[in-house]
This record gives C-alpha cells, structure tokens and sequence, in this order.
C-alpha cells in the first residue's frame, strides 16, 4: 500500500513516521509532505528531515501551507516545545533537504500520475489536502482513502475542539464533504493509546538509536501531557493512523456521519458525530471506536524493535 | 425543601412528578408550572393536572410559555404520542384546574415572598425560567438552586444537542449565565436510568392505581424508545432531578463551565462542558456524571410504594 | 388612535412624548412604558416621568426590562449623558410616580381589554414587546400596528447595526417576525431630521418652558451628536414615529422583506432589507423611505407651540 | 503599469479585458486567469479566449479555481446566459488556447519574477488570489494593489452581499484581511455606469467588429437586467476598476475599514463598511464613492473607437 504521509512533527508524528518506514511495515512512503500546526511549518519540515536522518528514509519531502485556509494560525508550542520535537538532542541542521516543490502540487503531482490509488495520511491540520481538492479535484479518484488523526466527541484545544481541526476547520469541512472515503481516528481512540514511563524504559532496554530516540521523545512528552493536561502518560495519536493500515485488527469502527461545526461560537473546529444517526445523513466517515491496545503496543514494539536489527 | 417544579408532561415528567409528591419525599411542592415543550402548553397543562388528579395532589398549578424566546417552537410528538401522555387510559378532562395565573408570574411571585430560599426544578425547555429572569432579576437571591434535566456531552434531538436545550437554547443560554446555581442531569447520565420491562412487572405487581398508572406510561414510552432510538428501555430522563432531591447520595457530580451555543451551523442547542478545564472559566454548573442504578431504582419503588399504603 | 409609548428617554423620546401629548394631537396615549436602551432602566422611567411633570401629562408609567432577552446590555451614555436626559436642568426626584405594574403586563392588560386595536410605539430597544409577544401571543390580534424607530440600511453603533436594534436583536427577531403590522423608521430617514442651532433659537423664541426645555435638550444632544458622531444636528430619530402617526403625509415608505440577523460575526442587530425585493419572501415591514422636511418641522414647531397657549 | 486580469467573463468582464487591451490604455496586460464565477470555469476560460481572438490579443491565459474555499459553487446563469457570454453569435471553440499552468502558480509566478509590482484586476470571485494568498504569502510584497469589482453597502444576490462575494465570501475574508492594499469599487457605484440603449446605438454607429461585439453583448445584458432586476440599463460593473486604472480622475474614494461576513444567517457574504468610522479600526480598503460619469463613458468610447483606428 502507497501513501503520502502530510504532517507537523510533532512527537506522534514522529512515531507515525517510524513505524510506517520500519522494516516490518508494508507501507511505502511515497513522499512527505508538512504542514503549519504544531508548529510553523518551517519548524515542521526540519523535524520531518531530522527523523528521515535518524531512520535514514529517503523519500521526497515538500514543504506545503503556511497558514490555514480562512483563520488566523495557531500553535501548540505548550505541548510540543519550541522546536516542535523538544526532547531528543537533534542537531539544529537536518542532513537531508526538502525538495523545491510545494507540498499540495507533490501531493497532486503523486496523485495524477500513480499507476494505483494512493492512501493519504494525514497527522495535522487537513490545509494541504483540502488546498489540493480546492486546486484539483480530479485527484479524488485517485485517493484510496483519507485516514487522518483529528477531531472526537470532545476535544483538547477547546471543550468541543481537537487541536488539528481546530486549526483548520474550513479546511477540515472540504476534506470531510469532498466524497472521498474518511477514517478518523479521534480523542475517543488517541487518548486510550498512552506511552508511560513504562513504555519509556522498554524502549531504552532495547538498546539502539531510533529507540532511544523515541524514548527521548516520550520522555517529554509525558511530561508535557502531565503539565498541561494532567494526563498519566502521552497519547501518541498520530500513530494510530499507521498503526491501523499496518495491522487492521487493532482497531475497530462505526460508518457515521460528521459535520464540521465553523460557525458557532463555542463550537468552532467541532467534528459533528452523528452517532445515533439521528440526522438521517447519509454516512460519510469511518470513525474509529474501539481499540486492541495490546495489539497495538505489539504492533508499535515490533516496529521499533525492527530499526534494531 | 420546597420546590417549584416547571415541567412539560411527558412521560418522565409526570414520573419526577409523583416522585416528589409521594408519601416518603422530603419535598414540598410549591407549585406546578409547564411551558411549551414535549408537546403544545396547553396538553403539557392538561396532563400536569391529570397526573395531580390521580395522585390526589393539591398545588397551584400555573401554564407558562407557549413558545421559546426566539426560536421557532419544535414538539416531541414521535416520543410522547399525540396528548404528551399517551399509554395509560385517561379522561380527556381532569378534575382540577389551573389557575388563572401566568407560570411565570407564579415563579416570580413564589420566589418575592418565600421566606427561605426555593429550589427550581426543571424538566422541559428553559423558556419559564429564562422569562422570569428577564422579567425580574431579583428572584435570583432567592433561588437555592436550579436543578434541570437537559444536555450533555451528545444530543438526542441532533447529534449535539438534547431536546429540552435545543428547543430554547437561548432561555438555557440565559439560565445558564444567570448566576444562579445550576445542577444539570444530562444524556449521559439519564440514558443509564431505563426503565424496562421489568420495571413494568415490578410496577403491576404492585396493584395499586399510581403503580400501575406508571406501568402504562411506561410500556408505550419503552416502546417509543425502542421504535425512534432503538433504545432497550426508556430513559426516566427528568425523574433523576427529583431523586437526586430525595435522595442526594444516589449521583455524584463534577462542577465544571458549561456555554450554551446558539450560533452553531450543527451545534445549536449543545451544552458544551468543559469537562478537561481548557478553557480556563470559571465552573457555573454541577454537573451529573455518576450514579448508583440500584439506590436510584431503590427509591422509585418506595415512593411508588409509598402510594398503595 | 390610542398608542403605547414604549421608550427609553433619552432626548429625542422625550421629543416623542411631547409631541404626542400636545394639544394639537389625535393621539390618546394610553400608557407609557419604559426599557432598559439609552441608560438603565430606572433611569429611563425617571425621565419620562420627569417629562410627564414638565408637560401636565397624567397617563400610567410602567417600568419595564431592566435586561435583553439573551445579550447582555449594553447603554449610550456618551449621546444621552449619565442621566440619559442631561442638558436641561431637572430635579433628581419626579413629581408623579411610576405604577406599580410591570411594563410587559401593562401592555399585555391594555391590549387584551381594549375595545379598539392600539398601536404601539417604540422608540426604545423592543424587549418590552417581544416579553409580551412571548408571555400572550394572543395580543397579536389587538395591534394595530407596532411603530417603530430602530434599524436601517446601516447602523450607528456598529457599521451594520443601529442602537436599539443592536441593544436586543432577539427581541427585534421576535418583533419583525410576529406576524404583527410594522411601521420602521430607520437611520435613513431619521438622520435627515436634524435639529440644529437654528432650531435652539427658534424654540427660545417661542418663551415657554416646554419649548425652553426642548432647546436645553437639544443644545445637549447637539453637542453630543458633534462630537461622538461629527454630525452638523441631533438627529430627533424616535419623534419620526408621533410625527408620522400626526401627520401620515410627512413620509413615504416602501414594504421590504426585512431579516433580523442575529448570528453574524459583524451584522449582529442589523435589520436585512430586501429593498430590491432578490429573496421573494413576503414584505413585512412598512420602511419611511422619503420625507418632507419641511413638513415635520412645521408640524413640530405646532406642537411645541400649542403648550405655549 | 503591469497588470494580471482574474476573471469570469461575463459580459462585463468582456468590456474590462477590451478597455485594458484598448490602443489608448496604459496597461500592460502580463496575463488573464479565470475563476468559477457568473458560469463553471471552463466555460469562462473559453469566453476569456474568445475575447481575446476578437481582439487580437496575445497574453498568457491561465484557468484557475474550479469552486470556491469552502462553499457549494453558485453560478449566475440567468444574467449571463449559459454560455456565461450570451449574445455576440461566437465560434464554439476559440482559436487561442489557455496556456498548461493553473491560474494560482501562474500569478505567484508572474508576482514573484516580476522586476516591478503588479497591480491585480479581480473581476470574480476572489478565489484564485485567496489560493495564492495561502499558498505562498510571500507574493504579497509584490503586489502594488488589488483592484476588484465586488460588494457595496446592500446586494445583488442576497440582500446583503453581491454576487462575487457571495460566491466565495472566505476568499474574500482571506483577500480584505491580507494587508494588501485594497481597492473596491462596489455596487453603490458600479450600478451607476449603466450601458442603455443609447449605447448601443453608438457602438453600432462606430461600425467596427469590436464595437458591434460590445454593442451584442449589451443588447443581452440590458435585456437580462430589465428582466431580472427591473433595471433601465446593464451596469458595466467589472470595467470600472480596468476604467478607474486607466484615468484615476473617473472615481473619488474613501479610506474605509471592511470586515467581510462569514458568519451571518442572512449576510454572508457581506462587506461591512464602517462608512461612519464607528468600529475604530484602521482603513483596509479604498472604496469608489463618487463618479464622473461622462468621464467614464468618454473614456469607454475612445477605447473602443481606437480598436477601428
């Protein structure tokens, strides 16, 4: 399976990277492609570079939107530090370059030219593809399905908001009624997916550089998520949407429709459930609402554990 | 404690209702006022007095709201059936009136010349309460508390909003900004209180007028719950607020900040609770998050019970 | 005709009252209510029975909403000064009192006992209104007609917005969309009715206290409009309404569809006039379009002098 | 002066591109882009090339957004026909073919390669510049301004907004909201420079085939305007800012703050215009107030009459 993999590193889009280019994967990373949300977008296509450079992936990577479609932009320095993968001791200069190409025409370019429908995975604010369905909506036919980390029943940056759809939910509401198929792996789920100090130590035991590596990431990450939030551990939520097309049984789902809430006023970036199907709206999401979490922190160790080898 | 309970009956109304007047509850109905809600005022009216009628209760009874503030009015026909209390075999006339006094003006009044403080109770639309408010902004220091069913964390009535909200979110938006304490029993606490078929036995077994009187009620609200939510039972959504009443140890609560959204494209009408405290605002509502099912099961046979002594 | 006033003096109410009361009117002003607009409410029925005292007038005052429906309140000292009458100099306590008789319930007792329709003035914020509309619909059937100045093709206190709309634009929702004839005096039309300089020394000529107290109102109000708005004249916005009722022949009107916007993020209390008739809904508002100057000076200064006699 | 012309023609548009390619007109012409606009882009793209084979003039043509940001497309059939240029008898198939690159990379191309600013002529829907705008802000630094035919104190399509705001009212937010500067020339003038029957007779009597292709397209547009909007003439609104370009004496303007409204239940799509300078904040936007219409038409008619010479 093919996919572009558009992101804000990002602690758990850092994961999500790794395990979609571990050797035990059957992904191929067709390219990556960054987006502002974490952070700016500059500081997002560096930490995409440096964690091509740990795992040594070399797979084009595009800078892609500046800003959100309509609002103003936002970051969540709180929860990630200032460089958007505070943590690991990085050098402040990745080995590996971005290519000269926008994000949202490599996004295109990849779509109109593959010879097989590719799989978008989206781990930030949905600007980029929303920016690419605006600019070419041909690609539709080309898109497998858009499998992206975002929204919930609650959420994080507001009461009713997730942070990625906060963001950009304009851009989320072209995303989620362009017609191409959606699975979205909301807080319900990500929040029930907590790397703890346990998860850290397993990672130091097994003694190499992209575990260490992780760890690093974890370690303040936990930190961040017990300041910020007072979680008991960091919800890596990004890896939820790789580790689903790499090991399906892991989670499960319910077809429901979503709306996409940009008008209210306390409401703004809300992913609308329809979970009783009380709207009579036909559904147009995949929403995930079970979870294996065994399978899922087996999945995630083989992943690592295989960088090792 | 003395109440005043607002209500549109309503199969769970007329429940919390016979709650409140039976022989072992501590409270003392001050008054019973209805507003525009399940069904038009004037059935709502009609069935409040057909439900006195049948458990010998003598209190002002007083018609309020035919319509909310500023939306236009919406009934619940599909739940309680054509006369707001369909199932069990009722005259089309009760024996005793209403008085010829606005429920409103009885609220205001009630609360000017009560010599301790009142506790409202309210188990349909806000509309009564919010005009009371507006009218006369004193009564607040001498409301103990607004206890209210209504809202949640999801909706009944569209995928965010709860009937009794959606239907005047802007009288909610009132109550809930007034200041005055508010108590709230939303969805999420109310759809774990279903009475089932085994109520229904347990209620016959009871051979008594009032015990089977319920009994009624309840085989065609179970049966509307099945037939519009697929429900297995029927929630007694608005009882909760009385039992919480007689018996403060049967739910548990959290004091968070809760905004009522009237701006919404999909969200109109939703309670939107801070519940992880992201927006930094100050708590206005106790909200209703856990429960002992069998205390509050314990409690509607005595008072039930208390009936056929 | 018997009228309502409904009003928050406020220099150009007061103009309104004085020139209903004269004795060149075929007006009956049955009750004077008052609404928190210009200044507080208390402050407001302070005024109008100041005004009363000035004038002779002997007709019921009721105090009204003291609140918007749903807003928060919001006033216009910087135009109508801390007293909300400032200029001319007035005893701190009136003569005559206030009955003690909610505004809402005066108008809601007037109009279900009348034996002809009434028409109801409003030249305040149309809380009032809207409570009655809410609390007995069936008033409906006994307005003639509900006169009004509020509104507009734009607005004076934000750009798309006027006062007294602006104040209560759920209560302006109900109004427009009651069914009820209404007669809409808007920022078009009244700020081509200016007094000015001129207007001062013409009502000193006239050597008696009511036109002596117009001219210290109007140099105030002159003054205040100068420098808040840079206007050359104080507009005399709610007589526009009496002069009308007076003298049918002063302005021309068109009937427009009008829309009360209440969800924008900068239109909130604009009234949306379908002047070029593109949406196809059915007119319901009388808009003053056109206005003979002259005509509602002539008739101003008649009815300022016939107190003089 | 260095122009880039994005537009929907459209009959007035069909008279901006002559009047800016006109012997007499100091503008250079660097490129035309087309928008979804008055019909599906494609169709705009055509009639953009068929004005240019009619007129001879060689220019990149670029077609760009398919749709607006975030709403459903509207197209505006019943004024311009289905072909979207109605009237003049035209080939099916043009003879100059728009160039392989889409109309957003084509303006950030042109802007960010340019040795001198460009001025933008927007003459649809803000769509293709709001891409822009997102995609590589940096393009703002070379942008000497934006000149656009759109909004007005009232509207065309709704009540409240016109037609080209209307269609993509978040692009509009995206374009007024960039700290570009703005120019505007709205429906308050634009349906003052009305083309009547009187002008086609003159374009007829100037004998020349780009005189008698304006004079068909009129001949259409008059009878659309009669029909839909009751109007006595076809306001040539889109040549108004290609006029004002190439004789700055035509228009008067004023320095205004413009919020545009996302939001509203019956303004979207307006422009706010804080006419009275109420909101405080900074001016945004040159607004066209005033006219010299003979100027207008004097201008118009030499630039035709230099297509005979």
């Amino acid at each position: 399976m093919k996919i572009i993999l558009d992101c804000d590193p990002g602690h758990d889009d850092a994961v999500a990277i790794i395990l979609a280019a571990s050797a035990i994967s059957p992904l191929t990373i067709e390219a990556i492609t960054t987006v502002a949300g974490n952070v700016e977008v500059e500081k997002n296509t560096l930490n995409a570079l440096k964690v091509c450079d740990i795992i040594g992936l070399d797979v084009p990577v595009a800078q892609g939107a500046v800003r959100p479609l309509v609002k103003q932009p936002e970051i969540a320095e709180e929860i990630h530090g200032e460089s958007g993968l505070d943590g690991p001791n990085l050098p402040a200069t990745p080995e590996r370059k971005a290519i000269n190409q926008h994000a949202v025409d490599l996004i295109i370019d990849k779509l109109l030219t593959a010879n097989e429908k590719l799989t978008l995975v989206l781990t930030g604010p949905l600007t980029n593809i929303a920016l690419a369905l605006i600019k070419e909506p041909k690609i539709k036919d080309n898109i497998e399905e858009i499998v992206l980390m975002g929204g919930g029943s609650y959420g994080n940056w507001t009461p009713a908001a997730e942070f990625n759809i906060y963001v950009d939910a304009e851009a989320a509401k072209v995303v989620f009624e362009s017609g191409v198929p959606v699975r979205m792996f909301g807080l319900d789920i990500t929040h029930q997916v907590l790397a703890t100090d346990k998860t850290v130590t397993e990672l130091k035991e097994m003694d190499h550089p992209v575990a260490d590596f992780i760890a690093e990431l974890f370690i303040f990450f936990i930190k961040a998520y017990k300041d910020h939030f007072d979680f008991n551990g960091g919800p890596v939520h990004d890896a939820c949407t790789v580790a689903h097309l790499m090991d399906p049984a892991i989670f499960s789902f319910e077809h429901l429709h979503i709306d996409i809430e940009t008008k209210g006023e306390h409401t703004y970036g809300m992913t609308v459930i329809d979970r009783d199907r009380v709207t009579g709206k036909e559904p147009n999401v995949c929403v995930a609402t079970g979870l294996d979490e065994n399978r899922f922190w087996s999945l995630f160790k083989n992943a690592i554990a295989s960088y090792g080898n």
